[in-house]
């Protein structure tokens, strides 16, 4: 059988706030299987933008990344967070690699076509590279990505954490059993948003569609939804969705995803 | 006989200059032997920092990282130059790892203790883990270094590119067999330093001792020296100071430390 190993993805709720982080790297690090952890960046990246004089250049709604946010990224996730993220892992005994999709040749993307609008510098993936994934983890490190991916022609891509997650946790399922976690501010999926006590225990695809035509999955849950679902039917084990504490609470308490 | 391995250390005059960083990144990318790339970070910190109100803070001279420093460190050196010199690379085919010393924990370091002067979140090599940097070179991966490190304690610590290099270099010797190029702004070590064509072709300990007894060798270039010499002494093959073109130049053109 494939040993276990766990993908966990955090975004800017974890990291926004240096408390919620250091408790989170701590469950984190104390996960017996092999792991990988992905990291969006946050408000942290508007902030240093302004700051730089960089403004955030919306169209229709959607956030366009130009080259100068696409350098803000560069700084703040694969400098400021990913490293700092790397730094608190040592102290912790947990041997962190710190990585982009370019290193490596890691996670290879495409600049997102123009289709209405245009993404500018934003990237969708075309291939995990594996092999390297699972020579890094033989040698018993911790891969660290940060959103940034590559097009193998010299240009860094901004890419969503989400999608990166799930795609690797896809490429690794060939020689591991993959539980892929996403962390977010909520105990899970809920039936009410309103209602903290009211997770969705076990969602399999039926009720998933029964859930999106009630409304009760909509907005910014559902590409996350999506990616988990094509995750599953790619051979991922589980994908689980929760607060932090579900690293190491039990099932019933977040909510799991199966086909 | 163990195979051949070049270190290849370049500073602010490479990384500032998009065309030059261009040139030496496919210089580097040709070299046929194993290799690795330290790089610092230049002036781009410094204007970044401005522009984020982080103003450089210097006492007797000597500049001092304090924590915001620190972060614009991480952010230019780890997150944008590394980042992007790891995808140019890529786009050469050469298969770039962009690391720091906090990463599979290859660099430990202390906080430089306080003598006179406190440097602030400077760090000073404890050690090297050559183990780890073997297997990524046996992986076939070509490790770029931004100058910072990591006190295992959750610190990453600012620390000079140059020392990185030889201390790489010292470590990689027990496999390799290492030249390392320390590239800079000349052709080499000058006798007078507003002649190019005077580069001086061999240093070896003695000449290196009346050189500087003579005031020939002074100022920043005495910690260079002194750096490769401790490299040579330490079973490193070769050290050779110049400018990018030596990479694929002959001896004699450049100058060539030996003991």
């Amino acid at each position: 059988m494939n040993p276990e190993l766990s993908i966990v993805k955090i975004g800017g709720n974890v990291i926004e706030n240096p408390g919620e982080l250091q408790k989170f790297l701590e469950l984190f690090s104390a996960l017996q299987t092999a792991k990988v952890l992905v990291h969006g960046g946050g408000k942290k990246a508007t902030e240093v933008g302004q700051k730089l004089g960089v403004t955030t250049k919306m169209v229709n709604g959607r956030r366009i990344t130009d080259p100068d946010s696409l350098d803000v990224a560069l700084m703040v996730y694969a400098g400021l967070v990913n490293k700092k993220i790397v730094g608190s892992l040592q102290a912790m005994n947990c041997n962190a690699l710190g990585l982009s999709g370019a290193d490596a040749n890691l996670i290879q993307a495409y600049k997102r076509p123009v289709n209405n609008i245009d993404f500018g510098l934003v990237g969708d993936i075309e291939a995990v590279n594996g092999a390297a994934l699972n020579n890094f983890l033989k040698m018993g490190t911790v891969p660290v990505f940060c959103a940034l991916t590559h097009d193998q022609k010299g240009q860094m891509l901004n890419t969503n954490a989400d999608t990166i997650a799930s795609e690797l946790a896809i490429a690794l399922s060939a020689t591991f059993k993959v539980t892929l976690y996403y962390c977010f501010e909520k105990q899970g999926v809920l039936y009410d948003k309103d209602d903290e006590e009211s997770v969705i225990s076990n969602i399999d695809w039926q009720l998933y569609q029964e859930l999106v035509s009630e409304n009760v999955i909509s907005d910014g849950m559902l590409p996350k939804m999506e990616n988990s679902f094509r995750a599953l039917k790619s051979k991922v084990d589980r994908v689980c969705i929760g607060n932090i504490a579900m690293l190491h609470s039990v099932p019933g308490l977040y909510t799991t995803l199966a086909l």
